[in-house]
């Protein structure tokens, strides 16, 4: 385990497939796995890209990929499908764009689906971000595929999130709803040469009201991704917010509740990890189960043993 | 809490109210207030109605509630949508059909939505199935508005589990993508009026061989909700099913199963509040959090303190 971290420290794209599936198979030596990885510390910058589908979100970040690379800049891209449960790279249009920048050993692309829980998703996404930073990438790019309570969870590694929209969708009031207008950094406004720009624009702005931004205001920026427009424009905002996350204390408080979070989310899975083994180790527990049996009674006696038993 | 305890078990709705809402908003006597409705046993039928959006599961409930109610039998229905972040009766679907069965004491709707998490969503809605099932109900009907991973999560919790489908939708390649395909024990064609029902009926099969349906395999029923029809051979059907759970081994068995998810989820829960108090109760751990730190090794400090503490 110790060879494939290094493996991917040095760069190996190979590791570093392997690394992720690891993740996402829950690989019994995923946590040791991990914790040697986060010793690198957060470098890459992550960016989060959500919005209803059709906003046209796959191109958007194709042309990002493309004008990171030109700027001679490394990206690794996580494409997460909650809806559906095939994974590894099996999406066909994930399979078109990874054979697009095959050649180029600075682009990294893979797909993320369910697989048993969405919670398990959000976890094994935020795994996949924290292994392609250990391996040196510049960005690495979490793009989902909708705007729910998944793609919340998920964008909450998020060092700046990018919620895209197109001109009359009616998407405003779904992102508002989902409560992804509290999460927004950046709002994207792509697809902007169909009418009813100024309209969304409007729109925005009022919605922006009621939710608090204290700190950062997020932009309003205007892209066609089908004609590389707005895209350097884009970038530059990115970095914007990047800077306001290192340099000033509402950034670093920001990043401060992230690592909260991350560490909320590896106690928690830890502690269960190792009270399901505990649990799935004894037959005569499983054995004592008979339908119509008070779960909270058994609960209580499980977890006093394992506490006996690890505390 | 005794009291409100007492104040469901004698059906009183009110009281049925305000225990949903304790049980939503994570009253600090939640947990100790679930293990006294426990003690009920699982007594009513719960079941689980999914199924895309705009296939008429709204009125296909109404009806339900209408038949249910005909043959002397007592119902609540809990409405979930993982998509809005809005709660307690707020949806104005909900809100009409509330009005209508308003003075029936025997009818209960209540309609739950996002706070916070997911997670948070699928454990709030199973534990006010549970709360509904102590209050005396005969059916405790779960309905959600979409075809994800959320529903699949939330659907656990039902004994018998409904998918509705309509004609020529395209609905059944989503649904076998979500993993719906597994859960269902019922497929429900509704606005089988509408041409395309042959076809998608032959869909189905074709799907159904390729999913293991060992000991009960799922009747493809066929509704009209807006003329009223089937929904008598749907409740025969549910009543079948709730006897082959009770009669059989196989049916025993996924009782035990789901009992064994219970715990789990209670275990989970009661772990992660009590963990999550611990460190909260600390200024000391807050204050020593910096970006960049290595969440791993805080994680392991965390966890270990709260073992030496509490275990």
């Amino acid at each position: 385990m110790k060879a494939l971290v290094e493996r991917v420290r040095s760069q190996d794209q190979r590791a570093l497939a392997r690394a992720i599936s690891f993740v996402e198979n829950d690989h019994p030596d995923k946590l040791s796995m991990l914790s040697d990885f986060a010793k690198t510390g957060h470098r890459a910058h992550y960016i989060g890209i959500t919005g209803s589908p059709g906003a046209g979100k796959s191109s958007l970040v194709d042309r990002i990929i493309t004008a990171v690379r030109q700027a001679g800049k490394t990206i690794a891209v996580i494409a997460v499908d909650p809806t559906s449960p095939f994974s590894g790279g099996a999406l066909l249009g994930d399979r078109f764009r990874m054979h697009k920048h095959f050649s180029d050993p600075d682009v990294f692309i893979r797909s993320m689906a369910t697989r048993g829980s969405l919670g398990g998703l959000a976890r094994s996404t935020k795994d996949a971000v924290r292994v392609c930073n250990a391996y040196g990438f510049d960005y690495v790019l979490v793009e989902t595929v909708g705007v729910g309570q998944s793609e919340l969870d998920i964008m909450k590694v998020a060092d700046t999130t990018a919620v895209v929209l197109t001109p009359n969708s009616g998407d405003v009031l779904q992102i508002f709803k989902a409560g992804i207008m509290e999460i927004a950094d950046l709002f994207v406004i792509n697809k902007a040469d169909l009418p009813g720009v100024q309209k969304l624009k409007t729109q925005l702005s009022e919605f922006m009201h009621i939710v608090h931004h204290e700190h950062w205001v997020p932009p309003i920026l205007e892209t066609i991704s089908t004609e590389n427009k707005g895209i350097d424009e884009l970038l530059h905002k990115v970095e914007q917010h990047h800077r306001f996350l290192q340099q000033t204390e509402a950034g670093r408080n920001k990043q401060t509740r992230q690592l909260t979070f991350e560490i909320y989310d590896i106690i928690r899975e830890q502690i269960w990890l190792d009270v399901k083994k505990f649990i799935e180790a004894d037959d005569e527990k499983q054995n004592t189960l008979k339908a119509g049996k008070n779960p909270y009674t058994i609960a209580k006696e499980w977890l006093r043993d394992w506490k006996r038993e690890r505390g």
